[in-house]
């Protein structure tokens, strides 16, 4: 098997390490990632600028652009063939509800999809410095293993969260749907040395809808969450509504 | 009315100022915008660096970030009250099928949707400099003019796309479901005048499948196509699959 591994938080950080660590007893494991951070970076694709890569040993790939711009880079030029899987993280931090679309880790997974290999992004729930990223890529590399023997349904990927608590503590995975938060935004407007204003996007703790089925509901009580996504945005019912329309 | 204009393609493009001088027949409009193209920036937030605003003239404010970070500075800072809608574009080239989650453009829109408020992400079938953005603006007026009416279904924002032909030419709105592509991707690597190689991300025009009731095909056919999106990525189907697994 060959697995890439890619992240959002930087090559450097302590998520992929402990992953592609993980990893390596599935398969060849090449790790393609951004040389810094790009958390937020969405599904976001650098098409007007040139990208660099820097081999930082064997295997292990710098890239000076997105998480997305990874995966292509890795399928496209690096990797001497097509992964059978490409896994996204150790993210430092969730990826839950609505927020999974601001979420570089699930865009590099997202784009995996899209190219028809089976991926995987994944999260621990903690913004600690020293998490239990151990043992959360245990519990990936059991998810992977049933993705390589079993596949994944078409279009499908999974979004993978993973409680930051002793492996003892870790209760099993639940299968979930993707939640919602209630919208908590704001802006800090401060000054200059020179004088001007500038602006800064706040940062307060999303307070997720804590109903039962969700992400958010299974990894608030220490359940490993597991929650299939697609591309497809339309909104079905919607559509019975607005074809009422006069347009 | 209060309609606050973003886009993508930076707040020097055609497409914008065509879509706020058409929208100035519905209430009042603020524009709030990229300083530059930021094309393909996705679903992402700038969250490690200040923003800069410009007040470029009365009621129009050029931001140094993605479309997401305009309306965030729109909404939180700038405008006077929360608009009663948000349109977005027009955008230079379709965003259909999975290509969405790339679209700076339809972010914008997403963003507007989390945070509660009425939003259309609008573009025009061309890459040509000269586009029909003045028949796409009255197109999309009409649109907006019925959701202000009509309010949209809860959890729901318009992805609109116009064909580029003359008004006469236009065929009726039709309701869409989000189409798929074939995907078409390469990676093109030169050197550069220091002999360090360089790579960039290949544009090949996309490829999407010509189904019945996707966008693609209504477009296709010179039809304004409305898709009514959400942000639940949840392929509930493959939660049903997955629930069969031994994890």
């Amino acid at each position: 098997m060959h697995i890439m591994v890619t992240n959002d938080d930087g090559i450097h950080a302590p998520g992929i390490l402990a992953l592609a660590a993980a990893l390596a007893e599935l398969g060849t494991v090449t790790v393609v990632a951004p040389d810094r951070e790009r958390s937020a970076a969405g599904h976001s694709l650098t098409l007007h600028a040139p990208l660099r890569v820097f081999e930082l040993r064997a295997g292990w790939y710098a890239v000076d652009g997105t998480p997305t711009d990874c995966v292509n880079m890795g399928i496209h030029s690096l990797l001497p063939r097509k992964p059978d899987l490409v896994v996204s993280g150790i993210n430092h931090g969730a990826n839950l509800g609505d927020d999974v679309t601001y979420s570089g880790t699930v865009a590099a997974a997202m784009e995996a999809n899209l190219m028809g290999i089976p991926a995987i992004a994944a999260s621990l729930a903690t913004f600690e410095r020293h998490g239990h990223f151990d043992v959360a890529a245990r519990a990936v590399v059991r998810i992977a293993r049933q993705v390589l023997a079993n596949g994944l349904p078409s279009d499908t990927f999974l979004n993978v969260n993973v409680p930051d608590c002793p492996e003892a503590e870790l209760q099993p995975p639940l299968i979930t749907r993707q939640g919602t938060r209630s919208f908590v935004g704001t802006i800090i407007d401060k000054t200059d040395p020179r004088g001007r204003k500038y602006y800064w996007i706040g940062s307060a703790e999303p307070e997720f809808n804590d109903a039962e089925g969700t992400d958010f509901h299974a990894l608030n009580r220490k359940h490993v969450s597991i929650t299939p996504l697609h591309l497809d945005l339309t909104n079905y019912e919607s559509m019975r509504v607005l074809a009422g329309w006069q347009l």
